[in-house]
């Protein structure tokens, strides 16, 4: 016994929502059916509009929709900081803390050669890159104080200093095993304040 | 500063989700839009058709996308009991606990007078109305056991006795204040097996 075919594919496709097991997508199915297919008609639209329309940027790799993002393509931003975060939510974290002019870097993800993400994967030969094209004086490590993010660090802090451009890494204010994202304001601008120079 | 506005939009939109504040959304947009795109194209689809393509039974007033539903079309059910519920999602519970073989009428909610829910909103005019045309010789009442339900069910009750139908009313082997739904299948058979006659 179940639902009717189309209501049982929606709490199917709901799943694809992280955090969201059989119990919560059927009481979703419901709500939306029963109490708001206008919200409902809206996020399909949206979904298929992100969908199709937001890529990486091309400098940053962070999402949006146009070829470069608001941030790189901000003429007052200082061209020779660069900070390296894991995914867009760290991004913002960072601009709603405040106090960072410079540029930024998304790996979209941390290495874990475990899954084959290795240093390609998260857009490393891409930074490499501009560190050679661009003139940069400083890269900021802000990936998460997780395992990952401190092997992440570790490895992109050899290619910078190879280079013989500085590197520092954000002050642990957060608690260690943390996700960057859900620091507060507060916290994330004094490690921004409080970061120290890499291997000097 | 904000992501970009497809993103920015994306996250509002997934806000119309039960249970989903701005950071679950922007966490499930990043999701979608970073590791499962796939999933966000199909689920856009599939809230899509079932917007436009699920409706209410006609007889029992369940979701479904067929003008009758599974249950009311189903020869092999008893026509004699029918039973009284909140929800689709008590249909389903009521089902997977086993045991019952007559129909079902769904309210799709509870008589909440503060809220303009009254008689005609949960559909009693069609309830009676089947009452006076067809042979039934019990209704169930397995409205859940809040306030309200119970205030339903004893409004139902009197309209049922007045037609001199038999009713009776679930066991509460559930928790006060708890919902039908989440109620596990033994429990549920039980209050089933358990049901008192109302008023004799
Ligand atoms: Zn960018
Ligand atoms: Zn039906």
């Amino acid at each position: 016994m179940s639902f009717s075919p189309l209501i049982n594919e929606l709490i199917d496709a709901l799943r694809c929502l992280p955090g969201v097991g059989p119990k919560s997508a059927q009481r979703m199915a419901m709500h939306l059916l029963e109490r708001d297919r206008k919200g409902a008609s809206r996020l399909s639209v949206v979904l298929q509009d992100a969908v199709e329309g937001v890529g990486r940027c091309e400098q940053c790799r962070t999402l949006c929709e146009t070829p470069t993002c608001s941030i790189c393509s901000n003429s007052a931003r200082l061209r020779n900081q660069i900070c390296v975060v894991e995914t867009p939510s760290d991004v913002m974290a960072i601009e709603q803390a405040g106090g960072y002019r410079g540029l930024y870097f998304v790996l979209m993800g941390h290495l874990s050669p475990i899954d084959g993400i290795g240093p390609a994967e998260i857009g490393l030969d891409q930074l490499t890159r501009r560190l050679d094209e661009e003139s940069f004086e400083e890269v900021i490590l802000a990936t998460n104080p997780t395992v990952e993010g401190e092997a992440t660090a570790h490895y992109i802090a050899n290619q910078v200093q190879r280079r013989g451009i500085q590197v520092s890494r954000i002050a642990h204010g957060v608690p260690l095993g943390g996700e960057l994202e859900f620091v507060d304001g507060g916290t994330l601008a004094h490690a921004f304040r409080g970061r120290t120079l890499v291997g000097n």
